[in-house]
């Protein structure tokens, strides 16, 4: 019998190590030989939709290899909702004449919550379509905020990027706040959830920071509480560091930065709250500010990924095409902290029909009692996140990237519209 | 005779390796055996005039080790200009009272161009004073504005860091945007020399970008020619990656973000001209923009600085102890390019007077005839500045950082107002 064909697909806002995963998935389906083709999905299923596939068998093993350092969505990745099955059938049966027509047996598509929801309902389409295919989705995202995973791959490489980042700028203020800047703020992301935000707080071992304060998407946001613990932070340290989630809202419950506009999910589409709280500051208290927006290089930071977010985001796409292998359908992998004393993980199971559509946020155990900072018990949770350095290959001073030909099939469907 | 003393001093924005230089200094002279006491000045020249100094051999070989590795300006820096001698005397009075209270034989100010500036008239001073000081300027800017070196420390680190986190945004990018982000915009460090903007790219071997669009302080932007340049980019490409530097002016001759403040030298406070680029782009255009301005971020990123940058940078620490050892004074160490087929360099020396307040901005042969994108020419300069790693080690998955105790000498002077 002829193998079953695989196709992968990546979706939604990529990872610094999205591409780990799809390295596992690709590695692990050729070393099994009971998998045939790895098809790949051209920007996720927007493009598996107008039968745009990518044959990643075309790839050499060095190839591959080299995906495990290259930052982004290497097959690309899209913003795009299936709409629900029982309106529209209509883009279900065009990915069941997808898969038919390629001999998919497996479809694995990898992504936050949003995405998981689409494979979901892909899952249970073809369930009953007479034509099963096995879908697994495969965990990512860098708000941490998917239910059921102790943590998502690609949170801990931006948690361990904005800890550094944060370390070596309040490095930088503190040496220069004498006669200069006073206040630093760094905005990082987390539109509803403030992990990447709470994350920041490893820059220092005590949670006297900096960062001297954190604003969290969690906690809505009082001025004159706030502005007061500013003061009082420069007034004892000479310099005070900020770190505000983009998803920062005032006390009316309204985004701080709100751009108006609203991306393909559905979402406000946000950015520059920074430059709003150092106005904020610069005005009401008079210290010169400095204001810093990462925007994606936070979450495209390979060369400062975290050696344990590495090796998770491949064990996830590994276990995802053993997963195939073993029979099973509509699940995703997740990462399972094991009770040991020193940090241990392994790779568990949870069903899709749980995760999907689901933001896990912040406790209120992970934040302290004036809304400014994180408790032990958050830094207990994510210390071990950030360790290790997971080192890549550089040449002429820039890293080694992947440079995949990226061949689609030729079509042989008609045209979808 | 009692050994001379030297006085080391930190001034200007700060960089990655100005600490190494600090290294290279205190290392140089404690194995010389020919220095007394190395006292640094606590936040530069400000700190040295309120008599607060701090005595560095109170530190430990560990932890000056470990300056090599941590960012910012271990002692404090300063924004602050003397004011000219024939003028107001008084405050050079106060160095000379110092000077001779601490028995200083050598003085040693890192910085740029205004910082030079200091050392000159410092040196001049002296040299009438009866009490004559060796001093010494020692490079240091991430703007690489200064003359008559070949490259500035610090500069080769923030062109890698940039150039990498374009290559890494960059790749984001490019994977989400079918359905997502169109154009993406990095703000970088740059008043009024596009050193930093230009560096960018590197993050491409060819000058097809990414980025596509490089927008120099050296040039005016004409809006129409730019959004032309923009909306070809992203027919041709999909996607469209921008780096502008803060100083960018429009065709008036207006910073296209000035934020109407003034620093202590006398400078513009400038910021956030990427969020005006992108709501140009989004409203002239319809594209969806993502932008980022590291700011700090990219000057003290000790985790991604040049090997070349990191070398160059304690070179110039230990040449500058060689000098003051060699009786010299009123000059500053350069960096040589060697005329060899490999990059190569040595320390060379330039007189002070030609160095203060000059500002080497981009030759217009480094830029293109379009004025969007820099020539061969400028990356046979630039590429070598950013090779090699400079590893720093690590613990509990955060770089080891100089923890100095920076302890103050006990005051004997009068204060000084």
């Amino acid at each position: 019998m002829k193998l079953k064909n695989l196709l992968y697909a990546q979706s939604g806002g990529v990872t610094s190590v999205i591409n780990t995963t799809a390295a596992g998935v690709i590695e692990t389906a050729r070393a099994s030989k009971k998998i045939g083709k790895v098809y790949a999905g051209k920007n996720g299923i927007s493009g598996i939709l107008k039968e745009e596939l990518i044959d990643t068998s075309q790839e050499s093993d060095t190839q591959i290899k080299n995906l495990k350092y290259t930052p982004g969505g290497a097959f690309g990745s899209c913003r795009f909702k299936l709409k629900d099955p029982k309106e529209n059938p209509n883009e279900y049966l065009r990915l069941l004449e997808i898969f038919k027509s390629y001999n998919i047996g497996y479809f694995l598509y990898n992504g936050g919550g949003d995405s998981q929801d689409t494979t979901n309902k892909i899952a249970n389409f073809t369930q009953t379509s007479g034509f099963p295919v096995q879908c697994i989705g495969i965990p990512k995202t860098v708000d941490n905020d998917l239910p059921y995973t102790d943590n998502c791959p690609g949170f801990g490489s931006v948690a361990k990027y904005i800890a550094v980042s944060t370390r070596e700028a309040a490095l930088d203020v503190e040496s220069m706040s004498d006669t200069s800047t006073k206040v630093f703020i760094m905005e990082v992301m987390g539109r509803h959830a403030g992990w990447i935000a709470a994350s920041s707080s490893l820059a220092s071992e005590e949670n006297d920071g900096p960062p001297h304060i954190i604003l969290f998407p969690e906690k809505k946001l009082l001025q004159r509480k706030f502005l007061k613990k500013v003061k009082q932070t420069v007034l004892r340290n000479g310099y005070c560091v900020i770190v505000v989630s983009e998803g920062l809202r005032d006390y009316k419950g309204n985004f701080l930065s709100d751009s108006g506009k609203i991306d393909a999910f559905g979402h406000k589409q946000l950015g520059g709250v920074a430059p709003r709280i150092a106005e904020m500051v610069q005005i009401k208290l008079g210290y010169k500010c400095h204001w810093s927006v990462p925007d994606y290089l936070q979450r495209s930071a390979r060369h400062l990924s975290s050696k344990v977010d590495f090796d998770q985001a491949f064990a996830v796409g590994k276990s995802a095409v053993e997963f195939c292998l073993n029979g099973d359908s509509s699940v995703m992998p997740v990462i399972v902290r094991l009770k040991t004393k020193k940090y241990s993980w392994k790779i568990g199971k949870v069903k899709l029909s749980k995760v999907a559509n689901i933001e896990k946020k912040l406790p209120s155990s992970y934040i302290t009692k004036d809304g400014f900072n994180v408790t032990k018990k958050f830094r207990t949770y994510v210390e071990p996140l950030i360790l290790g350095e997971a080192y890549l290959p550089f040449k002429n001073g820039l890293p080694i990237n992947a440079n995949l030909k990226n061949k689609l099939v030729k079509k042989r469907l008609k045209k979808f519209s």
